[in-house]
Formats: C-alpha cells, structure tokens, sequence
C-alpha cells in the first residue's frame, strides 16, 4: 500500500496511453482505457472500503463475544464510538499527518498538509492519481480505524469510556498518521530505510498492539484476574459464537484489507495480483487455524476454539506485510507460524501479569512483528534490517506516544471505574444497559 | 435515484461516444466505451443491491436484539417473512406502479405499466437505459423491501404475525409504490415541484415511519407499558450484541443504498460521485454516533448504547435525501443533528403513549424529514417549498392508506393476539419456537 | 460454472477484438476491449469468491443456533475449522482432480493434473483463459468449503473432532473434487450424459447431502432422540436468532454462489445474465419462505420459524442447478416447490430414525435432487435422462466413498465420543470452552 508506487505506475500507463494511437491493433486489444481504469481503481478502493468498514463489526462481535456479560453492552459501545472516532479525526488532522507530502530531501518524520482535509468537491477527479480521492480517503480512514479497534479488545472490561475515547482520539488523529507517514506517506522509513509493508502488520497492527500493550501495562490487569499465588483466574467469554462470527467477519474484511492494498486493478496484472492475494491471505489463514487446533490438541487435549479463533487472525495478521510475493505454500507456513505464537504467547502474557481479554497483543503485535520481519525472504526488495528499523521505530514511537497519554489520563480524569463499579460491570456503572437482562447468571 | 436523470446521461454520452472517432487521441484515452459503461453500472446496482439485501438481516438482529426474548423467534420470522413478500409483491405489481411511464403533461399521480412485471429475457440487454434491468429491479425491490423492514420494528410484540404479513403486502405492492413513483418514477412530485430525494430519506424511510406510527396508534401499546399513573415501563431489549451487530450491518448496507443511487459508475464523474457518497454517508453517522454518546452522558451521565445505535441510522437517514452536495464537514452536522433528533424524541414518543420498539419513529420518520428538508442547504436544485410538499403529500397519502389496512385488519382478523398470549410471549403463541429455550430467564 | 464453456467464449471474443479495427465505428461503442473484460471476468471471481467465503459464517451461525448450547462452542469449531482444511486439501490435491485436463476421447471418470497446484506467479496472467487462475482457483475453492460445511450440520452433537476433520479432509480433497471433474471438469457427466448443472445442486449440495445422510446413517442418532415407543424428543436450537442471522447470511452469499457461477462479465450478455441470475436466486428463495410458512401455518396452526429459514435454503438450492433459464415467475416455483420439500422431509427423516441436526438433507439433498431434475423444463439443452444419470451417479459414489470413510473412521479412531461425553456436551468434553459459560440453564 504504497501510494507513490501508483503514482508511478500510473504516469507510466498515462505514457502508453497516450502513444497508443501508433501502437498495432492487437495489443490495443489487451489495454485499458485511462477512464476505465480511474473506474476501476476507485472501485477497488470502495469494495476494500467497505469490507474494512466490515471489520468493525467484527471486532465488536470478536470482543462482545470474549468479555463477561456485565461488561458487553460496553464494548459494544466503545467499538461503534471508536470507529465514529477514528472517522472524526483522520478527516480533521489524520490524513493530512499520514500523507504530508513530504519535500525532498527532507528526513520524512513528520509533517502536515493543512486540516481539516480539504477532499475534492464532487466531481472533480483528480485524473493524475488515478482514482477518485475520496475513495482513496475512505479506504485509508478504515484502516485508521482499524488501529483503535485492537486496542479496545485489550483494555476491555476495566478502563471508562471517556478516558478510552479521549486515548482513541489521539490515536487515530495523531500516533497511527504519523507511522504512516514514515511509510505509505513515503517518509523516513520508506525513503531512507527501504521498510516494506505492504497492508500493514506493523503500520496497523503492531501499532494497535504497541498502543494495547502500554495500556495493559498502564491500566493494570481486571480485579481479581491474578491471585498473589501467581494463580491466573480464567474469567472466560460469556458467547463464543459471537466471537465465531466476528472472526469469520475479520477473515472476509481482511480479503479488502490486503487485496485493495494493491491500490489498483485497472491493468490486467493489478487484478492479477489482487487475485493472488486473496488466495495468499485466505491460507494464511487456513493455516493458522489448523495449527492452532493441532497444537492446542496436543498441548491440552482440547481443541480450544478461542485459539482456533486468534489463530486465524494471526495468519492474517502475519500475511499482511507482505501478501502478494509468497507462494501459496509459503503463505500457508507464515501464517501457520503466526497461528503457533499465538498458542504460546497467550500463556506467556499471563506470566507476566499482562492482562490481554481478547488476546490482541499475541494476534496482532507479535504475529504483526513476525509477519514483517519475515518479508525479506519472499520479496527481495525489502532487507532484514530495514524491516528491524521499521519494528523498532514503530515500537519506539507508539510506546512512548501510548505511554503520554494513558498515563496522563490515569493522572487526571483516572482511567479505571471504581472497584466496586468495576465488580458489578461497566454496563451497570457506565451504560446503564444491561447486555442480557433476561438471562439468568450462573456467577 | 432519479432513473429519468440517468437516461439523459446515457444519451449524451452515447452521442459522445459515436462521435469519438473525430475525436483527438488524448481524450479518448479517459474516455469509457459504451458496453463497458453498461457492465460497470450494472455493476453498481449488482453491488449496492446485494448490500441493501443485507440490510434485510440489518433490521432482523437489531430488532431481536430490542425485543424480549420471549419474541425474538417472532420478530425472525417477521422479517424473513417481510423481505419474501417485499420481493414477490414487487415483481407482481410494485415495480409497474413504482415506473408507470407517466405521459407527457399528465397530472403524474398514479399509473400502472402492466404485471407482473416482464423483466427482459436473458441477455437481451436494454442498450439503450445503459444498465441491465434486471439488475435495477433488482435494486429498486431491495428499497421496498427497506420499506417494510422499518414498520416491523415499530409495531412489534404485540402484532399477530398474519395480519402483519397482510399489511406488508399491502404496503409493498401499493402504498411505497405510489410514493416512488411520484419522484423516482418522474411524476408528480418531480416534475410539478421539483421535489428533491436522492435515496429516499422520505420515499423510503419515511414512508415506513408514517406506516409504522399508524400501526403503533392503531394497534395501541404493548401490554403494561404505561401505567395508570403515566409511568412508562422499560422492557429492556433482550440482546445488546445483536442490536449493535444489526446496527453495523446497516451501516455497511447503507454504503449500497446511497451509492449505488447514484444508479451509474460508468463515467469518471459518476464513480467519484459514489466516492463522494461513500464518504458522507460514513461522516453522518459518525456524527450521529459521537452526538449521541455526548447528549446521553450530558443528560443521563450514562452513554446509553442503544441511542448511539440509533444515533448511527438516525445519522444514515439523515443524509440519504442528499448525500453527494453537501461537504464533509456539512455532512457530519447534517448527520449529528439527527443523532440529537433521536435521543429528544424517544423519551417525547412515550408522553403520548406511543409505543414503538425499536425507535424506528425517531429514526426513520423525524430524522427522515430531517434529511429531506435540509436539502436545498446544499443542493441548490431543491427549494424549501418544494421539499415541503414533498414530505407533506407523502404524509397524508402513506398515514391515510396504512391507517385504512390497520383499521380494516383490526376490524376483520383483528391485529393483536389475546393479551394472555402477548404477556406468555408472541414466540410461544404463534411460532412454537423459542428463541433461547435453554436460558433461564429472571423474569 | 462450465469452464470449458467460459474458453470457447473468450476464444470468440478473442477473434472478434482482433477484427475490431475492420469495424464501422458504431458496433466498437459497445465492444468491451479484451485487458477490461479480464479485469471485469476476474472481479466477478473475485465478489463471488468473498460472498461464498462469507457463506462459511453463514452455516457456522447456522448451526451454532440450531444445536443445543452444550455443543455450540464445537459446532463453531468445526466450521472454522473445516472450511480451512478445505482450502488446503483443494490445494494440495482438489483443484487437480477436479480440473485434470481429460484427454480428448477418454471417458473422463478420474485423473489428476499435478500437485499441488502449481497456481501461477504474480502477474503471469493466462491471458488465453480471459481471467486470473488464482480468481477462478478462489471461487472453486469456497464451493469446495460449502459441500463440507452442509455435513457438519447433519452430524452435529455426536461427532468427535478428530474423526470429522478427517472425514472432511478426504471429502473435500478427493470425494468432492472427483464429482466436479465429470461436469465442470469437461468428464464423463458433461461429455458423454449432457449433464446440466449450473452453480451446483447436484454437484455441491447433493454431494454435501450424501455424505452427511450416509454420516447420519453409520454414526447413528443423538443419544435420546428416538424412544423405543417411536417418540421422536424434540432437542430445540438453542439461539434462533443465530441460525436467522446464518440463513441471511447464506442468502447474501448465494448471490454470489450463483451469480458468479456465470464465471463472466466481461460482456453485455454476461453481465445481464448475472443481473437475472440475482432475480431469479432472489425470488426462489423468497417463494421457498412464503410456501414453508402457509404449510406450517396449515399443518401445524404455527408459522415455525425453522421451517422458514429451511425453505429459504431449500429455495436457493433449488434455483442453484439452473438459476438463468427461468423466468421470475418459474424461480418462485421452483424455489417454492423446495420450500414445500423441507416441509414434508424433516418429519419423514425422523420416521426413518435418521437424525439431522439442522435439516441439512431435505435442504441440500432433496432439493437439490428436485432442483437438477426440473432443469429440463427451462433449460432445452438438458435432458431428463442426463439429469437423471447425474443425480444418480453422484449419489452411488458419494454414498459407498462417503460409506467406507465414516466405516474406516468408526472401525480405527471411532466417531462417536462416550455416551457420558455426549450427555454432557461436546464442548466440555472436546473443547474445554462452554459457548454461554454464565447463563444459567433451563436443562
């Protein structure tokens, strides 16, 4: 999902199509009209647009289905709040951080390009891209989104609203935009460095992750969830089919997330590899499910479906960095592996107290990171060491920027409800709508 | 949605395109051929209408999840049920009533093009209307369908399931017709008063809120929901997940129905236009989302989440009469008006012992109107006076015809079960199915 | 889904494009130039190939709401779990043997083109096919999932884990994809009887039925189900509002099963007769739920809701062998003859002691059967004859290859888990996740 890359590519067809009138009849035959390739490129855009949008959804039911029903009516607040959010903010600032048009020669770390972002009025394409600007916009506003979505999964069950949507706003308006920038915007890490990302699995979702992690750490974990023995109480999720569907919804989503990334499918080789991709992202998949039930088989006994779940999602996760170089069998073993540090690094947070509900940190910052590192392997064009170097800045950045601003809230307004709100369910204490009024409660 | 705007279009651009041979080489280039122009418009109606379908399942879980579970199985039903007799009453007459053909200088009130309607044979292609018809069939029966949805949620837990079913055809096949043809169909209302609906914030949603308050007036409220004394009594829905999974589905469904209102993406104008919508239609609900969570913790210190659902449609609706004039920024104003319309008129419905379930009212039919009458703030084609007229004759017509049915059935099979069978459950009365037979209930 | 019809078409298209510049300017308007008919080809893999995905949430859901909550969290498992072993069975070895490239004259039962499927590289587009290998391998590939998703809703409840992955992954790697080769496939079915089946009745869903009656037969009924006096217990679905989510789920999804199944758009013919494939799938459906609930209605003085989704299925199924030929008003016959099927069927099957969980085999078998043999009535190019032999012949070898997995499953590892195990839930005893952990239970 690198813009200039279709910029180029774009002036390129512009060339051909103007010199087409000399060219012989039968490649013309095989060539697309710059019209109908603008028509084509926004429509991918759309069509990524709204299966990313559809994610949303997906988390909330992910994480509706995962958290104990005194606190559901709440996560589902939070998730249809922070997409409203995240749309809110990349149009007044986010944008225009994520894509400053950076001038050359500068080091590409941060800048501007004026806000709320001015979006073309009706109508007025801006041929030269090669796609309506709107439909750009909107894709690029869903995966913003998508950022805030990891996080309310982690910190679920045990921080406010309000404090939750104030951290949303500054991520969605300001940490995730300035990471793109470095990329997709075409600054430091993609000018200086080389880093390849091309849908995001550290852009998006080690960002998430990054953001997720330092308010676990920050919040702290839910009453009573580690005993001073060192015991973890499982405080398991009150509707796995829920958390079914949400998943199948993220897998359907992600078919947008990574195959729009290609940008563009007005040539036959664009709609050639957002082909490939699909079948790349789909096994990757696969692959992670089916790791994750073998290994929970073995290490457990059970097949446990809430692995079988994640296990999916790092496949997915893992793939995205790099979704159209791999062959398929080697999409399937990326994924497989993402599926597999899932099963082991969901006990391992436990050990050290971090308290992730939904095990978004697993899913989406350590498949996100091995899903990047291992890029170079299959895309000659990226270098171990420029994927380290987008890692670890990404890691540096969101930390410290999550960091600021959980603790700033903890320190002013205070992030956590009381203990007794806290016992008796955010939906009591912060909603006032009950999840499941009707059903009688075992605990 | 104004299928006489699109002929036009079609046209100029067929004469462009048979003058193109005189054409220099560079526009060309930019230009769309004809049969391409038909496949991707085509298109556009193939897409937007399996999203508006989707919507279908929208209204399904956002209304078990507001009812009591001893009506869930019910209101299922209801609306399987709903979207099947939308579907044949629309082929059967809807469609020839909805697209009379108005002649020239007629008066444009009601007319019938024969039925059931003869969708063309396979593969001969109508070149001239630039789309297949079956594919805008097939789009349009979809908005019918909308129609029905909406009433379903108003009127239920106290409605049988056949006399619901009978009102359904009734409004289907006649009642919305009626109304679409007055604009979409060129008659009266556009071309006497210039009267302006781009997705039919009033043809559709209020044609369902007008037909859904005649049936709560009618039908009268559910059983003990308001006291002697003029308590109102809360009977919380059953299922917030499904609620807010049913919310997100219609948003992602309402992408399809304002977009694809636009009715062409064959052009370079037209996709950026959807693009544009796109973006609006998100922006509004957005706004209606983050008013609502804002008023409800202003005014009841609690972020109610089924306002900020209905704050979401309420959003929706409000930018369907114009989603393509206004700008970003109008947009999320015009959407987070309506999200503020909802949380002062539900509790305002209930002072007049108006018992409407879901909130449909507030969300369909004020915010409806809402949306209609802000039009010419942004699209200078509309007037005030215009759009007056509009939302009025649709009032009367669509209050008068549903208040007839309502009344007829009442007076005949009557509308609702005995009250014995509506306190024990409308699941247990008239489906045989409970919903959650294996949970305990506390009430 | 003929793929030997798609290359004699685009071979026609191919010839005239080369003849193009011989034209008069006027036809060429029309003419969709053959790099925007790959594009337009590939993209309807593309959207059907993620509308059949997204029916894998669908049945999930289906079957979650359908079976008793102590075996939800296994259900869900299984889907997400077969759906991926589906995927990577048709890579390893499906897709070879159900595209084997029969040699000219061969009788075209069984062969086998390499594996695992060497799917072609990035941008290696196979220009001379008219699309992208890896589109068309996508939407193959989630046809394969869906035959193996309509058996785990049969044997739900009593099924072990391991046995039915395994019997899923002979199943969709070599049963399934044997069946395809002799019709899609261009082998004996297609060659030699005739035989005409569109989108799949015979070749998905029947094939899906065989295996899940003969599953049903060798693993034998739920432990309780069927008293000796003959009283059949009813074990009702434990969240309808799910398996309603699933049926509109399946719905949505069929537009894509069929629609796509017309495995082009790249011209005006094409697109117009996915346009009425939408139609006519549409309104199958909708005639199967108005036929299934006046019969319900009649019967049984109750509209059961059950009964509604299953003809709405029963209804897509029906349409799926031939959803082009017919006319608006034939499609709500036939889908309305399989609602009446599902009707009649699901009490017959219990006088036979077979038990299916979600009525699996009334939908995809016997209307499936019905939907293939009335092929003939639209369609003048299939025989009754053909038909026949097709249903007859898929039946024998799905039936004995199905017959000896589940035998050889039953005869080593065993199917069935202990009657304590199954008396206490397969969540408990398999996956160690309850689905609904804190609603305290009626049973």
């Amino acid at each position: 999902m690198k813009r200039t890359f279709l910029k180029l590519s774009a002036l390129v067809a512009g060339v051909a199509l103007f010199a087409q009138p000399a060219l012989a009849a039968a490649p013309a035959a095989d060539a697309v009209g710059g019209g109908t390739a603008y028509i084509l490129n926004t429509l991918l855009f759309l069509i990524g647009g709204f299966l990313v949008m559809w994610m949303a959804a997906g988390f909330a039911m992910l994480e509706a289905g995962l958290v104990r029903s005194k606190n559901t009516s709440t996560q589902c607040l939070k998730n249809i709040g922070l997409y409203s959010i995240a749309g809110l903010m990349f149009w007044v600032i986010g944008y225009s951080i994520a894509y400053p048009g950076f001038a050359e020669g500068s080091l590409g770390l941060f800048g501007i390009a004026g806000f709320p972002y001015a979006m073309q009025g009706v109508g007025e394409a801006d041929l030269d891209t090669g796609y309506s600007v709107a439909s750009d916009w909107f894709f690029q506003m869903v995966f913003c989104a998508t950022t805030a979505s990891i996080v309310s999964g982690t910190v679920a069950e045990r921080v406010k609203i309000v404090p939750f949507f104030i951290f949303v706003t500054v991520l969605t308006g300001i940490i995730y935009p300035v990471v793109v920038s470095w990329e997709w915007g075409a600054g430091y890490l993609d000018s200086v460095h080389g880093f390849s990302d091309f849908a995001g699995s550290t852009l998006v979702h080690s960002t998430g992750g990054w953001a997720a992690l330092m308010g676990a750490i920050i919040i702290g974990s839910r009453a009573g969830r580690y005993g001073a023995d060192g015991k973890v109480n499982v405080f398991p999720g009150a509707n796995i089919p829920l958390a079914t569907l949400g998943t199948f919804i993220l897998w359907l989503g992600w078919f947008g997330f990574n195959g729009a990334s290609q940008l563009a499918m007005g040539t036959v080789g664009d709609v050639s590899d957002v082909s490939k991709i699909f079948v790349n992202t789909n096994m990757a998949a696969a692959g992670g499910v089916v790791v994750a039930i073998i290994l929970t088989q073995i290490l457990y006994k059970k097949a446990d479906v809430t692995m079988a779940l994640n296990g999916a999602l790092a496949g997915l996760v893992s793939i995205t960095a790099e979704p159209l170089a791999p062959s398929v069998g080697q999409s399937i073993l990326i994924g497989g592996i993402g599926g597999a540090i899932v099963v082991f690094a969901v006990p391992m947070l436990d050990k050290f107290k971090i308290d992730d509900v939904v095990g978004a940190i697993p899913v989406h910052l350590f498949a996100g990171i091995w899903g990047t590192m291992i890029v170079p392997l299959t895309n000659s064009d990226a270098t171990y060491g420029g994927q380290f170097v987008g890692v670890a800045l990404t890691a540096v950045w969101v930390s410290l920027a999550s960091a600021v601003v959980w603790y700033a809230l903890k320190l002013t307004i205070g992030v956590r409800p009381s203990e007794e709100a806290e016992i008796g369910g955010l939906d009591h204490a912060e909603i006032g709508v009950e999840a499941y009024p009707e059903f009688a409660r075992t605990t």
